[in-house]
């Protein structure tokens, strides 16, 4: 009788099991449905040229309808689980693992999560809502890093470095602006609130600043897409791509030094010097340990790439690529960096350095992995968020809170752009002109990393209502700002049609855009003085040290490092890089003249008339580009490395002047 | 105090959360950094010719080398966490989510495994071996399906569907024959042990059947790369690759139905006929099931690819496609069959009609993007076998089962092969020869499948035992018949250099390959008279029926349809039909004799003669491919296909007559 016993309990307990594993497969296909629907109305739309929807408003609406469903259209399920809470003999602390005796037998459990009294019957009520939820980690530690390494990898390079200074002043300096802003006006709201009587927990100063971090994460991915789609003028694009990319990363890092400051100080209400100073310094540690980390990694592979002959065999290349790009992310996780901004990093450096020692076939291998990678993991992120706005149990919306935080992000960016372009226009020779900042302060949706921030911690009443605002605020702004930026550009007088790396079948589409852009090109001469002191610096010492060092093209270092270094400057060149010296040293001397001179007109539409234009169109048509994200990043990596001699690199003879003197 | 009390508890519980994720980040570097060094490695061994060592074996000995250095190199640490049990009062049956209030706060624990109290003491010694050791169901629903996908996805089709009977008969009747001539000299074995009193706990008839199964899923990984490099006879080719990828199927299903005879028999020596015939019964559900399902959303990929433009958006298309295919294995899990077989059959499905309908882009998008997922995933696999061999806990080697196996498995194969090769022969036109017979009793290597169906339950003592053996049977038969493929192709005459998709990089290096085959060239024409009845008839159904309705190839369905199916015929028949129809009036009739004589001559290297296979070869060369596994299946798609207006199909070119003749 025993043994059956056991028997029986074995079947039951697998059963459970097999029943969980089914359940989860389900929630899975759930997503994996949306997402398909999602592909086949955004393509419905792109085939139609409507273009007022990016696929992320489409994968968080859909979500949404799904989730409506879930939680009207299907019958609350009680759990058949015992859940009443066991009164075990532990101690204080609660313990990762946990090993329970039953009757005899010893299962293992693991730590999930802690619930907050109040969920107990919502864990309680609906078995259903609760599993189509997901580990909040999933989004940080899976989803987040291929988008992010994505944008790092994509960056345009050559606008980016351009606009460093102001880039990186929007970024830091402006999402710290941003976040106090808000996180101070939020505290206001909150008082008021307490006034009130709305507030039913504790919501403390940090709280409030914690929200204005996270809620600085900007991702104008719709944005992006439009403009990419328009070619929006290259330089907007630069300063808001770059600026939203770098923006992150500070965000991620600047919220954990918040989470970091709050508990020493038990009045929340009093400054703590020593604690903000530490916070302070643990923002920098983390910041400048994640970008070390990232960039290493990056080096690391060119190294890799540039002394083995890998590129004879893209499987493995794009294989070791891959594999070095999430090793970043582990071993920035592994030594208490943030990982996700060690592979924003990480992604820069391997599409300055590691992309030009690849394969032409694995390049196009590798930017592919990616695009898919990320344009799965962003579109599963917004239908979750779609579809959390219903499922998730806890959520908590106060229309003044609301409100207040609408209020607060506008207030916010405002700050972050008006005053900083003011100061950075004092400094910059191509102003920053009105329109563009107008447009930057429009550009300011929220998407993907404040979700996953918020999502990450929602045990606390405060956190629970800042994840529902956030969650608000990331719905509204996708959706009204991707439709209005269309006529937004139109109203602000911003020229379109200049991208270098315009889809030529959607070019062909677009005549209209064309012609804005003739019309528009006298306007181009302004931007040709800019050449920055920090992007001159820059440029100089990658140029002369760090492209001989870790690729195949460049001057050979043995013409620029001091001559008492000439045995490892020998061996560290490759023997490419004496034949790039020979073609570099007649123009060296106003190389970034050159270079700014090529850059603005390379690939406009007035290089037409010398005929290399047309065979460039007719040469994209035919290797068949046709993604229209990172496609400029191919473009530049195919010049920066002249030295490998594919076959199907048709795309080296269009350029024959750019070759060795533009982008080096 | 009290509130200082519970800020210092979440801190303690924070941190060991967060150590718990940077202990999780360091396991999955440290694989990260063995396929890293397994990349490079290769890499060196393909650079300097060096192919006896196959990169999943060299997967396998590095993480064997890091299993002994962290088994014996690293200090034991004793774990700091309370691990206890705690005798709780739970109900009989253990349950898979657990409340805990630790002193008032509620913690969620979920289930993670039962531990046998054996192994308490080693979950309390070392914990570091124990981190390393990864969830079971990772391999059986992560890790695998992108291996099973991609091998049903390059299933050379038309050489498979040529020797499709003696596949079938293989890999079913084989299977089967395989896993009773096991099982029952297992159970031999294990009686002997008794009798020599080497056995310590239960170990049941329906456990030896069950190794049985599992170990006769065989998985010649090694083998096959060899013969794609030497480009080794197209016959035994497909037999072999075939064989596996259907036994590997076969062998899933057998194992689970094993599993379900097991409970209802309590005496395990008593034949009870109505468990075995539902047993057979679970079997034919479950596989048929499970092809249903696979080959469903296959077709539905196919129709969607077909009737939308989506393939002007490539990355659409790859998505959508990825989405599908991996739905395919959630919808069978959420149906409880089995997901890894619906895979398969969807990656055949897919490969038969979805490719033909994708973009010349996508193609090669899926091809790359299945290939580095499944190379990333068996190397991940074998490496994680090196280090389990040293770092799984409860180990049970015991050196007379593991003889017993060994005979057990020779003879399991042996009684496959011969026989089934001797009936198969009596109906076969193109007899296999004892060379080729040999070769597949060679070629039954085990790997990554039948560690999977291993490592999914390793709770007593027997599955324990069984698990230690399968390891060492995959680590033996790899390494060994690894290195002894090549010398034993000479030793057997069976002729290389024959593939009609060779590599072309590699022919030139290989200039004996290319002579033996011309010396072997009058063997050829001995295979040209088979056409199998089944062959025949899937033929003439597939092409009349299935490809117009699924692809845009093939006559109209207005044809082959009787007259009353005539609208429903005008709406699935894609206009590019009708074109087709003229070019295939003139050799309808004998097309199946046409077809044999195309297929077996194209690529060889007779037709050098000619210079079609001479542009052929160039043409190759031009469009980059140098991908050596399923580059096939892309020919293939390339000649079903002759609607889409690439540019770059160029192949298309090089085989005028074929196009329209062969393989539609």
């Amino acid at each position: 009788m025993k043994a059956e016993d056991s028997v029986m309990e074995e079947i039951t307990s697998e059963k459970e099991a097999e029943e969980s594993h089914r359940q989860d497969s389900v929630n899975l296909l759930i997503f994996i449905l949306l997402l398909t629907l999602t592909i086949l109305t955004i393509w419905l739309f792109k085939h139609r040229r409507f273009r007022f929807l990016h696929e992320t408003g489409l994968a968080m609406l859909y979500g949404l309808i799904v989730g409506v469903i879930l939680r009207y259209g299907i019958p609350v399920t009680t759990s058949v689980q015992q859940k009443t809470p066991l009164n075990c003999s532990l101690q204080s602390k609660p313990i990762t693992s946990l090993l329970v005796n039953v009757n005899g037998k010893l299962f293992e459990y693991t730590l999930k999560e802690e619930i907050s009294p109040k969920r107990i019957q919502n864990v309680e009520q609906n078995d259903m809502l609760r599993k189509v939820t997901f580990d909040a980690d999933v989004f940080f530690n899976i989803l987040l890093p291929p988008i992010i390494f994505h944008a790092g990898y994509c960056l345009k390079k050559r606008h980016f470095f351009r606009n460093l200074g102001s880039v990186l002043t929007y970024a830091f300096l402006g999402t710290a602006v941003s976040c106090f802003v808000i996180g101070n006006l939020m505290y206001g709201v909150v008082r008021l609130m307490k006034m009130i009587g709305q507030l039913a927990d504790n919501f403390y100063y940090t709280d409030c600043l914690f929200f204005g971090a996270i809620i600085s994460a900007t991702d104008p991915v719709t944005v992006l897409a439009i403009f990419n789609e328009l070619g929006v003028d290259v330089d907007i694009y630069a300063l808001l791509f770059g600026e939203s990319v770098i923006n992150d990363a500070v965000a991620i890092v600047l919220s954990s030094s918040i989470v970091a400051y709050q508990p020493s100080a038990e009045n929340s209400q009093t400054f703590d010097a020593a604690a903000f100073f530490k916070s302070v310094g643990m923002f920098l540690g983390i910041f400048s340990g994640s970008f070390a980390m990232g960039a290493a990694t990056g080096v690391v592979t060119a190294l890799v790439t540039k002394f083995t002959k890998l590129h004879c065999f893209p499987l493995l290349e794009t294989a070791l690529f891959f594999l070095m790009s999430w090793s970043t992310f582990l071993l920035a996780e592994a030594c208490e960096f943030t990982g996700v901004v060690a592979v924003l990093f990480c992604g820069i450096t391997q599409a300055h350095y590691t992309y030009n020692n690849l394969s032409a076939e694995s390049r196009k291998r590798t930017k592919q992995l990616f695009e898919v990678l990320h344009f799965l993991a962003e579109n599963f992120i917004f239908s979750y968020m779609g579809l959390a706005l219903f499922t998730f149990e806890s959520h908590i919306f106060n229309p003044v809170f609301i409100i207040g935080a609408f209020i607060a992000i506008i207030l916010g960016r405002a700050a972050n752009i008006y005053p900083l372009s003011f100061f950075l226009n004092l400094g910059r020779k191509q102003k920053i002109g009105w329109n563009f900042q107008h447009m930057l302060m429009f550009a300011g949706l929220r998407g993907a990393v404040a979700f996953a921030l918020a999502i990450r911690d929602t045990a606390t009443y405060a956190h629970q209502m800042m994840f529902s605002t956030t969650l608000l605020i990331v719905f509204l702004t996708v959706c009204i700002f991707g439709v209005a930026t269309t006529p937004m550009l139109s109203w602000l007088h911003i020229r379109v049609g200049v991208d270098p790396d315009l889809d030529p079948a959607s070019s062909s589409e677009n005549f209209q855009v064309l012609q804005t852009d003739v019309s528009s090109s006298e306007g181009r001469s302004r931007t040709k003085q800019e050449s920055a002191w920090l992007f001159r610096l820059w440029y100089s010492f990658d140029h002369n040290y760090l492209k001989p060092i870790l690729t195949h093209s460049g001057p050979p270092l043995t013409s620029t490092l001091p001559s008492c270094c000439r045995p490892i400057a020998r061996c560290l060149t490759s023997p490419q890089a004496y034949d790039n010296q020979e073609q570099l040293q007649e123009d060296d001397s106003d190389l970034i003249l050159n270079d700014n001179d090529l850059t603005l007109t390379y690939g406009d539409t007035e290089i037409t008339a010398n005929g290399a234009s047309g065979s460039h169109t007719s040469t994209a048509g035919f290797t068949g580009k046709r993604t229209h994200s990172g496609s400029e990043g191919q473009l530049d990596g195919d010049l920066d490395a002249p030295d490998h001699e594919y076959i199907s690199r048709g795309t080296r003879l269009v350029f024959p002047l750019e070759d060795h003197v533009g982008m080096q």
